[in-house]
């Protein structure tokens, strides 16, 4: 009996020995995606969650950690992968979870490993990244913790972490099955806008409390709003990402001012706002002071930017303890800026710029320039996103493997254009709106360090020309200037700041404007740069870039099972 | 001049040749499963498309020919099979299209080869088997016609084919979440009831003829009654064919007779009707002569039987030529028998018998005995169906590649039970409703003749006994008999009919009854034999046979990409 004792208490410490030294280094999930339903916004869906949870688990880590999520795929007959947005995934170019890009779909019943590492501190989220899964609801948050040892470059004394994303009632395959057809049918704008997979619709809650008429009868616990639970006179982190399908948000909060001090990830000279916009694929972090009046609550609030909204603020409650969470607040939800006040969306981004000290400037020149034309078009009557004139359509093969391997013929050959036409007129609807679908991939020279300008253009409707906020797999860039019209490769290249370019891994073009990026080709991959708008996406709007594929490592098995390399797998005639 | 047209003279009789020798034995089909817009019934909807149209085209072919359909998979993230339903698969059991069992789910942009033989002359159809795809619309007609020289053994002047299905407003993924969720949901009865991809819902129009109030305003041409135009005094075959998710059919014409001829691809004794009922998976042919006052046109109706019908009938008009097809019958459509009418539908069965000298009988005794209890069950709280209290759970390795290649824990070991125990009370619910989940197999000596009983029961709710028919794959079977109450292992042995049982590949069992079938063990393979009602199967309402696997030939790799299969083939530890 003692002797078992003993025996039992060693193994408990030796236990608890190993659970301490792999938490520092190594992260284990395992998780199932599959169909549940859930009432996001009170109206029951079948949506796609992870464990029976939405929005699916959050991965909380420290910089230096691996992360290893045994994946399995629990949907009846659809293949599944998830993507880590804003993870460089430096040497593990197969865990970027891109299908047709990085890896094959997992099928059914199958797992896939997901294993690599977090570099950097910050405010990272994952989502699905096949077909229009991630509108499905698949998606959660990654926060990254600095390492041991390693500081923040602010204080805090509490942080709440808010997932933003929109909703829809539709199912993902009819919407689907209406961006692929012909007549083209839009999904038209969300139903709800949600804040940690929670939001308010038809119950009207919002247009009531402005109106001051009281709480919203028939709210459950499924759709009311967030409480985030703060003490007065501290300073708080609001870690706030979006994976929104289409929308553009504002977030405010009654009465508080904010400071950004995170993008992607990335430390920024801190700024203060009354109210940030947050594009699909963004991430913020803001330091909010309880300094107001201690005895009331507060609305926190996100509506819709750039697009005429169509859909109800979401909302939460900063609650100042000890007031009674569903004590409302005094003064009204923080109304949404115009939609279509485009300036004070600029003044936001233009005010990003990396903080003193936090990285290094940019490379001072760039090996090479593309410059990415993004313009609505139709392809044989069926309409499209396209990129210089190509809209994007997914090889079945994914181009990790079949480019590491040398396949030939897995994807469309040629290099897609560097440029577009000088007589283009950005301001208005294409000439001539065909254009062709295509999988070529830009090749990058690996360890070159290249600029991209994003060029925005009228849509096919006169007078329309939207906000796309793109999205770079595998980098981070940085973001050396913004304009209106056409970019100028003299004067605008003049004016680019190479001094303190914020570095992100979303970046936003205005309407009718122009955005420049530069990056370094320093991660061997292939890697989407793609809008980040899930119907776009959808619709072909996106490039590949592939860099330093001879780089790769021995890309895992699982990852290669479908398409061309899945037959010469078969054959044995891989390495 | 002349010789450029000599040559092309040539080589146009040379293709046309070539034609003519190909048309009679091997037929090339290309298709593209993928998502359209239909709406059957009136009501939009996003259903599976065979190169964009609902049901899929019809194949048609001659006894001994060999079809070959290159299927392409166009739906955007989800798998794909196809089953030939009748068609034995002999030597090709890798086309019998059953995901999990004779292949790996065709990815999306995969194309996969089905390539088989149809043997007899007679009216099949296919459709898709894997997850509920049927019931999105996955299915189309096999017609088998007699090889050339060769005759049927009845004359007739025309033909018609009516592919019968049901149809329901909810997605097939939103029905497969509630089936497969805790609490359970049930799907519920079918919206419409569709006659070759057409049926009536809401407009009333059945409702409103039958009490003569004319014709429906609303109704298009996809839901419009399918009009059969005949000459008057001729005989017409009806090849009638259900693949319904749920319903048993009847069908009735107005005024007329009907002789039924052929049974699932096997001529039965003729016989006369003045309804049919149909089950989910079986096809009929009857003969129909248009005896009637030709001066007016006639309604064929299908309705609900053995359940209480919510689906309004769905109609055909009979049109006598020269009246205008408009012409609404004088006759109200017939009238549905009572849905809890069974001896009706006994008597119906119970007539079917093999057509004199037109098979050999089956074997007088049987190797072995198998009795299948069939209940509905819960396993942890999941309502189930189960036989001999196992539910079948399918597994991520196909069976004919994990067997074929004596793969180790692909699937659950142990032979299923061959019984139940003798004080299990058919008529009460079941005492202890837990029963367990398997994929395990029943392993058959090949070539050996098998008995197959299966015992219908009560279900969980008191004084509920369903129909189910029973659907078998890779054979047909004798019906040798049918019975109400438990199966008698003496005294209802000895009233098999042994003499001239029809051949079907489909059955039904009663409720609260028992069948009888035989069939011999003669086709290499692994093989579903199942209830057809969908969500029945989905429920886990089959079992596994297996038979001579070791003498299946060489399976294509493409039916073998997935699983541990899939895995080997990749390690090349297979053949």
């Amino acid at each position: 009996m003692a002797t078992s004792s003993l025996l039992l208490i060693s193994s408990c410490i030796i236990s608890v020995l190993l659970q301490a030294a792999s938490a520092s280094k190594t992260r284990h999930f395992k998780w199932e995606v599959g169909y549940i339903y859930a009432s996001p916004d009170c109206n029951e869906k079948v949506l796609i969650g992870i464990n029976g949870k939405f929005p699916g688990p959050t991965i909380r880590a420290k910089a230096g950690d691996t992360i290893h999520v045994e994946l399995k795929n629990a949907l009846h007959t659809e293949g599944v992968v998830i993507h880590w947005h804003g993870i460089r995934q430096l040497g593990t170019p197969w865990a970027d979870g891109t299908a047709s890009i990085s890896q094959c779909a997992i099928d059914p019943e199958e797992t896939f490993l997901y294993r690599f590492r977090v570099e950097k501190a910050g405010t990272y989220f994952y989502h699905g990244h096949y077909g229009m899964q991630r509108a499905a609801g698949l998606y959660g948050s990654l926060i990254v913790d600095a390492a041991d040892g390693e500081e923040e470059p602010f204080r805090y004394d509490g942080e709440f972490n808010l997932l933003l994303s929109d909703w829809y009632h539709q199912s993902i395959y009819d919407q689907m099955v209406g961006l692929s057809s012909k007549p083209f049918r839009w999904i038209g704008e969300p139903q709800t806008l949600l804040i940690n997979g929670r939001g308010q619709h038809n119950c009207s809650l919002a247009a009531h409390l402005i109106e001051g008429s009281g709480k919203c009868e028939s709210m459950s616990k499924d759709c009311a709003p967030v409480v985030l639970r703060v003490l007065p006179n501290k300073t708080y982190r609001l870690r706030i990402a979006s994976t929104t399908s289409l929308a553009s948000l504002n977030l405010a909060i009654g009465n508080h001012k904010m400071v950004v001090v995170e993008a992607d990830g990335n430390y920024v000279e801190p700024f203060m706002v009354g109210d940030i916009d947050i594009y699909s694929g963004e991430s913020y972090s803001v330091l909010v002071t309880t300094d107001q009046n201690p005895s009331s609550n507060y609305w926190l609030s996100i509506g819709v930017r750039g697009r005429k909204p169509k859909t109800s603020p979401a909302l939460a409650i900063v609650n100042y303890r000890p007031n009674s969470p569903s004590k409302l607040p005094e003064s009204s939800p923080p109304v949404v800026p115009e939609w279509s006040d485009y300036n004070h969306s600029k003044s936001l981004s233009y005010r990003i710029l990396a903080r003193r000290g936090a990285t290094k400037p940019p490379p001072q020149s760039a090996d090479r320039r593309i410059v990415l034309l993004n313009t609505q078009n139709t392809v044989d009557g069926y309409t499209k996103w396209s990129i210089n004139n190509i809209s994007l359509a997914l090889p079945p093969t994914p181009y990790l493997g079949s480019m590491r391997y040398r396949l030939k013929n897995a994807f469309d050959g040629g290099m897609p254009p560097e440029n577009f036409p000088s007589n283009y007129d950005v301001m208005r609807p294409p000439k001539n709106p065909n254009s062709t679908q295509s999988s070529n991939a830009y090749v990058i020279r690996f360890n070159s360090t290249v600029d991209v300008i994003l060029q925005n253009a009228n849509a096919l409707a006169v007078n329309v020309s939207e906000i796309h906020p793109w999205h770079l797999h595998g980098h981070d860039f940085w973001v050396l200037g913004y304009g209106d019209g056409r970019f100028d490769e003299e004067e605008d290249v003049a004016r680019f700041n190479l001094k303190n370019p914020p570095l992100r891994n979303t970046v936003v073009i205005f309407p009718y404007g122009w955005t420049a990026i530069r990056f370094v080709a320093d991660n061997p991959g292939v890697w989407a740069f793609h809008c980040h708008i899930e119907p776009h996406l959808h619709m072909g709007m996106g490039v590949i870039f592939a860099e330093g594929v001879e780089h790769v490592g021995r890309i895992p098995k699982e990852a290669l099972t479908c398409g061309m390399t899945g037959k010469m797998l078969m054959d044995n005639h891989l390495p």
